[in-house]
């Protein structure tokens, strides 16, 4: 059986807006040594992506709340407040903390928000990974999300190109022949989570390789699904909105 | 920087009540020519630790909602109904479907219970396997859950041992010197998760090792955290319940 490995990239330059991403990653596995291979998974986590991109806007660094606003303003519908935190649905359906912006890792006086389209950034920087290495590799763009019930954040996908974000398993069995019951599993969620832990939050490692994941979690060539798409729950199949 | 590997351990036979849980999964690992290591962490699922410890009912092989009645007394709050289904908290503080009680990959005419305490679970293996293999090991016992919004489920742990359930960064900075603003991660979700990568809902492997995972994921010897304590948020900090 395949053993999974998760490889972190160190070494990526600040990224400053229309930066060359896939360029600098590339460059940035060579300095490690590493090569990309066919059916790697790469991890980027959302504050690149959203620099590169400039999804960036202005907040006054000297006021620790300016940035609540851009909060109001990112929210298409606020969940729940408590003191200064909002959980509220971004536009892309995700319900998350401050609508997911950020300011940690970002240059005094600025704050990240996310990716206009997280699902089109992956597909993006993998179509460049393809045509600048010649490998078909699995893109994930990951970002830190609290959840309801239980302590601490984990780092999920919020974008994902060349993967099926959920596995179906309806129609396979258990080892007792018994049809199984969990039919769909978030594994481009697990993959975010597991290559958080070699990124770490404070070393400033934006990206990851993740290598090993089965083959049925990649799409074919002509399949395409992310994880707008296939991850977020309309509000009529949830149950708690 | 270290890279994280996550290894399936197959080979795990059927586990009956009472097995001996550490002396057949170290019997595993040795026939996969492999050897735990210091700081290595043993993920199991919940399956194999419920069937160890007895955690068992009867259930009805012939009617598929024979299980119900196990699911409201296994149940200290309902949450959600929809259909068949039943979002409730069980005495643990775990949210989940069908109070955890899980009908896969168990023999016809039983259902599995959540193990009555996980952290104890963890310990119990850890201290065995320390006793057994002279190796001092993290475990996680993980179980399979869905979550609110986002489609799919992932593994996340119910029970650890050895482990900081969450990592607490506060007072640690950005790569801009900025106080990290995320403070808490659940890294044996993360590591759960990793795990389930590689174990895989069909093919029967209940057992992975995760290598790799930073050092400060580690509890000092005389030091003592789980998951019912650091992960399960209470009624009153939860803004979800």
């Amino acid at each position: 059986m395949t053993r999974l490995e998760v490889i972190p990239v160190p070494g990526m330059p600040e990224i400053g807006r229309a930066a060359d991403l896939a360029g600098l990653l590339l460059d940035a596995v060579a300095a490690g040594h590493e090569q990309l291979r066919d059916h790697d998974i790469v991890v980027v986590t959302q504050k690149v992506v959203s620099k590169a991109e400039g999804a960036m806007a202005a907040v006054d660094p000297d006021d620790p709340l300016s940035h609540k606003p851009l909060v109001e303003r990112e929210s298409v519908r606020v969940l729940r407040r408590r003191g200064d935190l909002v959980i509220s649905e971004t536009r892309h359906g995700f319900i998350c903390a401050n609508a997911g912006i950020d300011l940690s890792n970002v240059a005094r006086g600025e704050a990240a928000l996310l990716p206009d389209d997280p699902d089109r950034s992956a597909r993006r920087l993998r179509d460049a990974i393809a045509g600048r290495a010649g490998v078909r590799v699995g893109v994930i763009v990951s970002d830190t999300f609290g959840r309801p019930w239980r302590r601490g954040v984990t780092d999920v996908a919020i974008g994902s190109a060349g993967l099926r974000p959920v596995i179906d398993l309806r129609g396979t069995h258990d080892a007792y022949g018994r049809e199984l019951q969990v039919t769909e599993v978030a594994v481009v969620d697990e993959i975010a989570g597991a290559a958080d832990l070699v990124m770490g939050k404070a070393a400033g490692v934006p990206v990851a390789i993740v290598r090993g994941v089965a083959l049925d979690a990649f799409l074919a060539p002509d399949e395409r699904a992310g994880v707008l798409d296939r991850i977020v729950r309309s509000p009529g199949e949830d149950l708690f909105r």
